[in-house]
């Protein structure tokens, strides 16, 4: 087990929220449409001048508030975005910025599109193991809305913006008992925004197009399924548990029939799954820290709580961990 | 010490080689001043049909060759890039894909700017020292061509693309004695390219200006200057060893100023430090790890080396390493 607490998790939400009866008039569909097709009641969206830095810096500020820390009590920022604020620097650097971390303190991001928090996590409790920082922020914020492209039916419903923050410590008792992540790269085209980096850019003739979410639903799901079952059996037998162990499944926010999906193949009830996704949307890589922070706010999960961290992300890859709070 | 070793190194670059000839001609200028305003000689630069991953799989079967192994020997490919080949999936992926790595083998993006190769080596150490994986592949690749502003007499001279790709393996003797990364909010517009996230996208009115990297090179230069000294002290004195325990300087290849400053403030003879920039210009996240791969390959260091690897990054940050081979 490499050692690893939590010390405390925090949100932060665009003001604007919007339901999907809203939705339903802006898209000239029949009332009820929007929430039957997506199952997202609301979901935030940022207004066209929030930075998404701004609202990464709230989370945190949150999660150092439910701490009781000061921000120069941090070692290290892990910016865990699936889209970055900019093309360069790092998220982080201003999620840093913006939060009143001390100068000094180092700011980098991790990318492993939706699952950046669980990559996050995995990478930051190694830092913390071999004594070099006694204390990470992970921060986790997406603004999807900025990528929508609402002439897809099905990938435009489900999104919503958001952040979450997570501040890890050294273990003493907890800590992740399995990880594994797993890549399938004939499935790199099936979740993707073609745009924002060198493939197409101004000087490679894009197109505004190219800067919006495109995602092969039905495709992820079969490549997906095709692979979690051993995946997930993998991965417990790595902590050396079964599913009956598990206190609690934290899976990534990424559809209604997704996780209802995951929750019948797991084969468990839907008390020992945290599900967020009806009021939030699908957060993107603040979904799982999101709901992570719902289940410990709302005491669902404790000291001695076990948790399955589970989901999938655009690449295509499955992501997992046995963590033990 | 972080037990670490390098199994083989491996290097890619375009067919085009640009003199700064050419670039004079290019750009109106008399024969001669390229040369001698940037410092280099030639770069390479991709056309624009190449995919920036296509460079990075060309840079890792290299270093696969070079060490005798197919990609299926391979546990982990982080991408260490400061721009991205699309904003999702990660371009490790895309990597991963076209060097034939296995379907099933984690790839994500690590990206830290200029020094995501730095951040990426100290994170596989901790990834490799706690047992998980046994050889990780780190590829570093940037097309710096896609971003250049030709109207910015500074920055549009120094930059030419390339990749470079190391793998890891857990160290028998060798591995990191000390590192540290240190960010400076306060500079983080000193390097940046606007566009290719959130904040300026077709849906909060990009211009084709914000996808170009934009450098106050005296302002970098200021900033870095005013910290690096103690920050050289702090990596050293982590380490238990002083400047002349150090065989080889590897710097992050930013600019000749930069390097020639670099070696008058550590004080060292030029044999000691690596020095690839005439040749290749400033090659982004990509420099650091090719000039990495000429020292290793040219015999200028070798088991039982020990190295200081130490750059600035967009951010502002500062990073550094004493590595052990």
């Amino acid at each position: 087990m490499i050692p690893l607490r939590i010390r405390s998790s925090g949100v932060a939400l665009p003001d604007n929220c919007v339901t999907s009866g809203e939705l339903d008039s802006m898209l000239h569909h029949a009332r009820g449409y929007c929430e039957s097709r997506s199952g997202v009641a609301q979901r935030y969206f940022a207004d066209g001048s929030l930075r998404q830095s701004r609202l990464g810096a709230q989370a945190l500020q949150d999660a150092l508030r439910r701490a009781d820390l000061a921000p120069a009590g941090l070692d290290l920022v892990i910016g865990a975005c699936a889209v970055p604020e900019q093309a360069i620097p790092a998220t982080a650097v201003f999620i840093a910025q913006h939060a009143g971390v001390p100068a000094g303190v180092p700011a980098f991001d991790v990318n492993a599109s939706c699952l950046s928090f669980l990559v996050a996590l995995r990478l930051a409790a190694g830092m913390l193991a071999d004594q070099q920082y006694r204390r990470i922020a992970v921060v986790a914020v997406d603004l999807a809305s900025r990528g929508i492209d609402w002439d897809a039916p099905e990938a435009s419903l489900i999104f919503g913006d958001g952040a979450a923050a997570i501040i890890l410590e050294r273990g003493a008792g907890g800590g992740i008992e399995s990880f594994r992540y797993a890549t399938y790269p004939e499935g790199a085209r099936l979740c993707q925004i073609r745009g924002g980096g060198t493939a197409h850019n101004p000087r490679t003739a894009a197109v505004p197009a190219d800067y919006l979410f495109q995602m092969d639903g039905k495709g992820v799901f079969r490549l997906a399924s095709q692979h979690m079952g051993a995946f997930v059996a993998d991965l417990l037998c790595d902590a050396g548990v079964t599913l009956a162990d598990i206190d609690l499944v934290v899976p990534h926010q990424a559809s209604h029939l997704g996780i209802e999906h995951m929750r019948r193949q797991l084969g468990i009830a839907p008390e020992r799954m945290v599900d967020i996704y009806a009021r939030h949307g699908n957060q993107v890589a603040a979904s799982m820290p999101s709901a992570l922070h719902h289940a410990l706010d709302g005491q669902r999960a404790s000291t001695g709580s076990r948790l399955l961290l589970i989901g999938t992300a655009a690449g295509l890859s499955l992501g997992g961990m046995v963590l033990a709070l």
